[in-house]
C-alpha cells in the first residue's frame, strides 16, 4: 500500500499534469528553472566541500570530507533536456552520496533553448573523462533524460573503446525521443504526471533518427556494465524501461528491473518512504 | 488448445521467419509473390462472376451470382506494400464474401519496388471511390498492410468530408511504421513468423513522418464506423492493435478487440478451425 506521503506527491505529480504543454516556449523555461531551484535547492551540508566547475566541465563537485577517495558518483538529472536543474536535484543526489559515501558530480549539461543535441552529450562525456582520471571507479546514477544520457554516455564510450562506468543506476529512463510506445498511451489516464504521447522534446533537431546517442533504444548493450533500472507501474515511460530491460538481458547484460507498483515517473524527486526504500535500493547495487 | 493444424501453421510460419531479410532486394520480390500465387491462387467458383480491372482502378472484382446487390467489401491483403497479391488472398476473401453473401473488390494497388507511397493509398481511394457509386454499403477488409491501408483510406475519407466506410474488419493492423513498440522487441522470440524491430518498410520515402496517411497511430479515429480488430498473442505487432484499440475507445469509436491466444500475425491465411471461428466472428461483425 503506498505511504500518506505518496498519495501526496501523487496530487502534486497531477498539478505538475494540469501545468503541462507540448509545446513549451522558450521564455517560459527561464521561469520554470528558476521555480524549481527556488523550492528544492538546499544548502550544501558541512560534511561537503562544492566546488562549481564551469568551462568544458560543467557542473556542482561534491567531495565529502570523510569519502572513500577512489569512487565518484556521476550525477544526471533530468527535465527533458529543457527544464532540469542541477541545484533542484541536490537532496537526491545528496541521499546518494551520503549512502554511498562517495564523491559526487552533478553534470550542468547545456539544455533547450540555449543549446540542441549534442551539447549535452559533450558535457556529459567531458564530465566523465574528468572524473575517470581522478577515481577508480565511476558510478552513474541518471533519471528521465539523465538517463538517456547515462545510456548515450555509456554507448559513445563503448564506439570509442573507452573505460566504461561501474555501475549504472537508471530511474525512469527514456530510450525512445519518438513517444509512440504503447505505455505512452494506455497510461494516459493512470500516470499522475506526465501526459504522454506528446510531440519530441524540442532539444532534438532529428528526434526520428535511428540514432542510439539520441535513441538508445536503436543501441547495441553488449558489454554494458551492470545496471540497475527503476520505474512507475503507473508512467507513460513504462515501455521504455521494459524494452530497456528486454534489450539488456538479450545482450547479456547483468540488469536488474525494479518496478515501483502504483507510482510514477522520477517519483524519488519527492520526500516519502519509497523513495527512502528506493534510494537504499540503488545504493546497495551501486556498492 | 491449438488446433492440430495451427500447430503445423506455426511451423510453417517459422520456415517463412528463417527466410526473412530485413533488407530484401528489389530483384527478390519477384520471386516471391509468384510464388505466392502459384501455391495459393484459387480458380474462381462457379458461383462468381471475376472481372480483373485495370487502369485507375486496379484489381480482382468478384460478383456472385445470388449476393444481395447492396453491399460490397473491399479486400485489402497485405505483405508489407511489397510482396503480397490480390491472387495468393482468393481463399481469404472468397470464404469471407460466402459468408457475407456480397460482392467484393481486393485492390491490386501499386507496391514497391515499382511504386512508393502513395501509390497504394492513390489505387485504395480509387477502388473505394469505384464501389461507393455503385453500393449502397461498402464494407473494408484488411489484412497487415492492408489493414494499415484500410485505416489510412478512412482517414483520409474523413479529411476530404467523404461517405465512410460501413464497417471496418481489420487483422493483424500495423499502425506504426516506426517498428519501436515494445512487442516489436518482447515478442520476438514467441513470435514464429516475423523477425520484430526491423527496418521500416522500403515503401515509404519518410517512414519516420508523423503523417497519419502512413502511420495512423497519429491519426483522429473520431467518427470512425463499428471496427473490429483481430491479431494473435504473439505477434511482433501485437502493441499495434493494442495501441489501435485503445485510440479507437477513447475517440468513441465501437470498437472490438479479438486477441487470439497462441496465434500469430495474420493466422487465418491458414487453413485450420482457428481460421473458421475467427472468419465467422468477422463476418457476423459485418454483417
Amino acid at each position: 500500500m503506498l505511504s500518506e506521503q505518496a498519495k501526496q506527491a501523487i496530487a502534486i505529480a497531477r498539478t505538475i499534469k494540469q501545468q503541462q504543454s507540448d509545446h513549451l516556449k522558450p521564455e517560459q523555461v527561464k521561469f520554470l528553472r528558476a521555480d524549481a531551484d527556488k523550492n528544492t535547492g538546499i544548502p550544501i551540508p558541512e560534511s561537503m566541500t562544492l566546488n562549481e566547475l564551469t568551462g568544458e566541465v560543467k557542473g556542482e563537485y561534491y567531495r565529502l570530507n570523510d569519502s572513500q577517495k577512489d569512487t565518484v558518483l556521476l550525477f544526471l538529472h533530468g527535465g527533458a533536456y529543457t527544464m532540469g536543474s542541477v541545484k533542484s536535484r541536490r537532496k537526491l543526489c545528496f541521499e546518494l552520496l551520503n549512502r554511498l559515501n562517495c564523491d559526487g558530480f552533478s553534470v550542468d549539461y547545456r539544455q533547450w533553448p540555449e543549446a540542441r543535441h549534442p551539447a549535452a552529450q559533450e558535457d556529459v562525456v567531458a564530465a566523465y573523462n574528468f572524473l575517470r582520471e581522478k577515481y577508480e571507479h565511476v558510478l552513474i546514477f541518471g533519471e528521465s533524460a539523465g538517463a538517456t544520457l547515462g545510456l548515450t554516455l555509456t554507448l559513445q564510450l563503448k564506439q570509442e573503446n573507452g573505460k566504461l562506468p561501474d555501475k549504472i543506476a537508471l530511474f525512469s529512463p527514456v530510450i525512445t525521443q519518438i513517444n509512440t510506445v504503447a505505455s505512452e498511451y494506455l497510461m494516459q489516464e493512470r500516470d499522475p504526471m506526465l501526459l504522454g504521447a506528446g510531440e519530441p522534446v524540442p532539444y532534438f533537431d532529428h528526434p526520428y533518427a535511428k540514432d542510439p546517442l539520441i535513441s538508445p533504444i536503436y543501441g547495441d548493450f553488449t558489454g554494458f556494465p551492470p545496471m540497475m533500472i527503476n520505474c512507475g507501474s503507473e508512467e507513460v515511460k513504462y515501455d521504455d524501461s521494459k524494452i530497456l530491460n528486454y534489450l539488456c538481458q538479450k545482450a547479456g547484460v547483468d540488469v536488474t528491473w525494479d518496478v515501483w507498483q502504483d507510482l510514477f515517473h522520477v517519483f524519488v524527486l519527492f520526500d516519502m518512504p519509497e523513495t527512502t526504500r528506493a534510494l537504499d535500493k540503488i545504493a546497495k547495487f551501486l556498492k
